[in-house]
Parts: C-alpha cells; structure tokens; sequence
C-alpha cells in the first residue's frame, strides 16, 4: 500500500479508508474462493459474507463486516520499506493470498461460533445457522477454512517465508480451536470462581490469535526480518485482550449498534465477562448485592439491566475501561518497537485504536 | 509393512491382521494429536475415539473402529518396493504421517457428518453431538482436522512429495465438503428424479475422495512413480463407489451389526439410496407400486421394511449388487495396472474386498 492510499485527505491516515481499501483488494479473492464451491454452498457463503439473500439474489445496500483482519495484514506487509524486490507494490502484493487466508479462517470460526453460541445474529444479519440449518453452517465454516489453507499453499516463489506463514496459519487455527474449547469450559465455572487474569488470558486468546496472525502473516510474507515479526506478535497479543474487554463492555452497555448482537447478550447466554467479574471481586457492598442477586440460581436471575447497573456501579466498568486501555497502551508500545516506516507505523496505530473501538 | 506382517499364517495377507497392525502403528500418533488438544477437547476427542467413557474415564471391551485408511496408506507404500533408502521399513514409516492424517481426516468428516444428518450413532456408541452436545462435536471436527494438517505439514525431508502430500490432502478435505454439500442437495429432490449414474458419481464422491486420497498418499510418500499414483488413484474411485453401494444395500437389509447403525436409517432420513432409485427406474410393476408408496406424501410413507420388501421386489437390490460387484472389479483392475510387489498387490486386495464386505 502506497503512502497515499493508506492516508486520508489530511495526509493521515484513516481506520475507514484502510478499511475501504483492503475490503477492495481482498473482496475479489474471497469471491474467488466462494465461487470455487458446490452451488449451494456458494449460496450459503455468499448470504454469510453479505453478497446475496437468502435465496441467492443479489444484495443492495448491506455493508460488509469490514475486513479488519486483512488490512491489517495489508498493513503490516509495510513493514519491510519495500518489499524484497525493492517494489512498494510488491509487498502488499505478496501479502493479499495471506490477507484473504486471515478473513476466510475469522469466517470460519465466526460460522461455527454462532453455532455453538446458538447466537442468532451475525453483523446484524441473521445467522447462516438461523437461515439455513446448522448442517449448512458447520459444511460452510469448513469450506472456508478449506479455502483459507489453499490459499497459503507453498507455490516456490519464497519457500521459506510461505513455510512460516503456513505453520503460523495452522498454528492459530489450532489456537483459535483450543480458545474456544477453554472458553466453553469457562463458562460453565461460576463468575465468582475467576480472576480477571484467567479471564483475560481466555477470552483474549481467542481473539489475539487471529490478530497475531495477521499482523505477523503481512509482515512474514513481506519479508521483514524477526525482530519486526515478533513485536508485531506481541502487539496483536494486546491488542486482542483489549479488543475483547472492550466488546464485553459494549455487550453490556451499548446494544447492537456495533457488534450487531443483541444488548447483553453476553449476560444472557450465561458467559462470564470481565465487567461482570472485575465487579464481583471488587470486595465493596455493590459487590456483595451483585453476588447475592447472581446466587438466586439461574431459575431467577435479575433482569439483565439490572445486573449491569449493579455491575457498573461495583466498579466493574471502570476496572474493564482501565483494563482495555492499558492492553491498547502496551499494544501501541509494542508497534513502537517495530520501528516500522512511518506511514506503516500510523496505519497500524489508525487500525488499532479502530479495532478497540469498534472491533 | 514386511511380506511377514502382511501374512496370516498360511502367508496370504488377511485384512484383519493388516487392520490390527495399522491400528497399533497408527493409534500412539492419533493419541499423541489428542493429547496436544485443550483438556475438555481431549476428554471429548477421546470419547469419540473410543478409548474413554463420556466422563473420560477409560473404556475396557470398546473395540476401536479399525483405522482402514490409515491400513490403506501404510500398504500403498509399499508400492516402491524398497523406500527411497531401498529399506522396505522406511517405506512404510515416512507413509505414517500420512496415514495418521489421513484417519484425523475421516475422524474430522464423521463428527461433522453426525451433526448434519442429526445421526445419534456412531460405530455402534452413541455420537459425540449426542453425549456432549452439537458445539462440542463441532469444535472436535475441527480440532482434528488442524491436527491432520499439522501431520503433513513440510518438515523438508522431502520438499517434493511433502508439498504433494500437502496438496492432496488440502484437495480431499475441499471434496469431502464438496461432496457433502452435493449430497445435501441431492436428498432433498424426489428419488425418481435422480439417475443411478447421478447418484453413483454423488455419494460415491465422498467416501471415495478419502480413499484416493489413502491409496495415493501413502505411494507418493514412499517414492512411487506418478503412474502407480495415477492407478490407485482410479482404484480408489472404485473402490469408494462399490462401498458406497455396499452400505447402501447394508443399511437397508442388514441391520446395525456391521455398521453401527440402526437398520434402514438412511431411508428414515429421507435420503435417497441406490436400491431405492434403481427400484424406481425399473419399468415393472413393483416400480409403480412403489412409485405410489411414496407419492403418499411423507406424511404418511409406509413403514420401512415394507419399502425394503417392495425395493427388494423391483429388483433395487439386486442392481445394486450387481453395481457394487462391478465397481470393485474395477478396482481391482486398476489395482492390477498399478504393477506393484507382490506382497503390496496382496495386501491391498485384500483390503479393498474387506471395504466393500465391511466398511
């Protein structure tokens, strides 16, 4: 990505307009991918990605989920100045088969999360589960991860930089699977029974994984050397724990303007969630009321706007604030540490701070 | 795999014995790829693999079911006579890998597959969706399949037929998809509408995708020339067509014994079955008799044994036969023009036959 596609009419670079351009770059090859499967399944994965109904016919006016994921990866193949043929061109070129292996395995997992979670809505859209069955959902999440490992298939043109991607791409998918099953084992344990920590390391795993990998995809794929690769590591690790407690904040207090889920959804579904735990473990009498009204068994908990008023004023809003933003912090340090070129640099921190807010 | 391994003792290789030798070769890697997974994974992995009680504690009389590709793998590589290293061990070992993916392959599909046709039995124990529930039999498929990617993953011993080995793996688990969703599509026509020919190519797709895939694996990691390839392959085909067949006829008339199935359970979930659509294309009276069995709408279609007497009366079940008889000649055609040692020629027949009597 040139200097001038990543920045807005300022001359800075702008989460939206990083956003725009990667959804342009990677949409064809997810087309691609889907266009390669058995009609019904191309069906089932068009209505998923926004392309089509139901029934197949064409959409008009639903706005993708934004390709957060890819950018990144986009991005991050800024890392080396330009690229290995001294091409600026060629660095994000190089990336795109990694960009759109990074969206295609965030569908997967997004295709059989709703259908673990029995969530219904998916970026405001009803969820292929809910639409098609569950056996369509399942078939088509493991059609897109099929499309995701073809996609990164060693083609000879840089042995060892396809090698690492693929291993970092199997790696995360086995990651994205053992945080999910952790999770789930999570959930069933009362909140009470749960450190923040715990529950950071859980909940963020899952969602750094992906962030990990597409960070560090883009800039193995570049060319950039070690040192880049594992800063870049470690900042999608912080990057994810925020992105998480931010969403458990939005879960509860801001409805389904962002996420496209429901207000609470969290709090419904029984999963524990940072507010809810911090706030428990805050030791002050809200604390003590909360603990009480949650000890009333599941037969009668109290309404869910209740439990987040008690929740927040135990503190545990502002212990997860305080916690999102200090992950951000570290994350943000940890690009510093990149020493990135400087356009790269700020479309990173533009994407990050995106991500927390709206991720 | 030694012509002495390969030998029951009259030195003619017998399938069980081939079986139970794959079976101790292959189950410490598939108990290894368990063992690395998250501990809920590995108790639900376990579970399905036969070796534990739902509660993870461990199972005593529960007979694994036998690793038949996996046996497959190891014998195709015996293909080159003597390994790369002209050692006949070596041969057999660098196919190990191959053949423990390829069993994590079947193993992935077979807990999906439960899930899609809602089937609550599995090799004669109740499925892993139907002990722990759908988003645990989800996530476990899915775990396995990253572990057999893991399996094949390049180590650089031997770039060329590792990426090939690669390669086909990627393609299969794309055709299993594609296979599976054509099959959905398929069941959800009227049986009279559906040519045998369709049919044949459709579910035998599926079961015979895994099978080349077996057969050819474990020659390209032993070294075989492309055209020994390109011959198990077609026996392959062959080979997962005449199965198919068999099981089609075996879930109508023989009951859950072989299969672990209840009798006749594919035609209680309505899908489509080659005696079913060779009985309907049969021109005679006991064709139209059942034509009209089943134009009664499926609020009222007739008990099952009555539509087996009747498919069996058209003549359904003795086309079958002959089909499935006729697709295992071809096999072993092919398998014939593959020109292999003796030992291997021996073995694999051996095993194919048992594929069709038994899998």
């Amino acid at each position: 990505m040139t200097t001038e596609e990543l920045s807005d009419t300022h001359g800075l670079p702008a989460a939206p307009s990083l956003l725009s351009t990667a959804h342009e770059r990677i949409e064809p090859l997810l087309r691609e991918a889907v266009g390669a499967l058995q009609p019904e399944l191309r069906r089932v994965c068009g209505y998923h990605f926004g392309w089509s109904q139901p029934d197949g016919s064409p959409t008009y006016g639903v706005a993708p989920e934004p390709p957060l994921r890819a950018a990144l990866t986009l991005c991050a193949a800024g890392a080396s100045e330009s690229g290995r043929d001294g091409s600026a061109t060629h660095s994000t070129d190089a990336a795109l088969p990694g960009a759109a292996a990074v969206e295609l395995v965030h569908n997967w997992a997004a295709l059989h999360d709703d259908v673990m979670d029995g969530e219904a809505l998916r970026h405001g859209r009803s969820a292929v589960w809910a639409v098609y069955g569950t056996g369509w959902a399942v078939l088509a999440g493991d059609a897109l991860l099929g499309a995701a490992t073809r996609r990164v298939l060693p083609t000879g043109a840089d042995p060892e930089a396809e090698g690492a991607v693929l291993r970092l791409l199997t790696r995360t998918t086995s990651r994205l699977v053992s945080g999910r099953s952790a999770e789930l084992a999570l959930r069933r344990r009362a909140p009470e029974g749960i450190s923040v920590e715990e529950y950071a390391v859980v909940a963020g795993a899952r969602r750094s994984s992906l962030l990990e990998c597409a960070l560090a995809g883009g800039a193995l794929l570049a060319g950039a050397d070690e040192r880049v690769v594992e800063a870049l590591t470690r900042a999608g690790h912080h990057l994810g724990v925020a992105a998480q407690v931010a969403r458990d904040i939005e879960d509860l207090w801001s409805g389904t303007a962002l996420s496209g889920r429901p207000v609470m959804s969290g709090l419904r579904e029984g999963g524990p969630s940072l507010p809810l735990i911090a706030a428990l473990r805050a030791g002050n009498p809200a604390a003590r009321t909360l603990a009480q009204s949650l000890g009333g068994g599941p037969a009668c908990p109290p309404p869910p706007d209740e439990l987040a008023a008690l929740i927040d004023h135990a503190g545990g809003r502002a212990a997860a604030d305080e916690i999102s933003a200090w992950q951000l912090t570290e994350a943000l340090t940890q690009l510093d540490k990149a020493a990135l070129p400087a356009a790269t640099h700020a479309a990173l921190r533009a994407l990050f701070r995106h991500t927390v807010a709206r991720g």
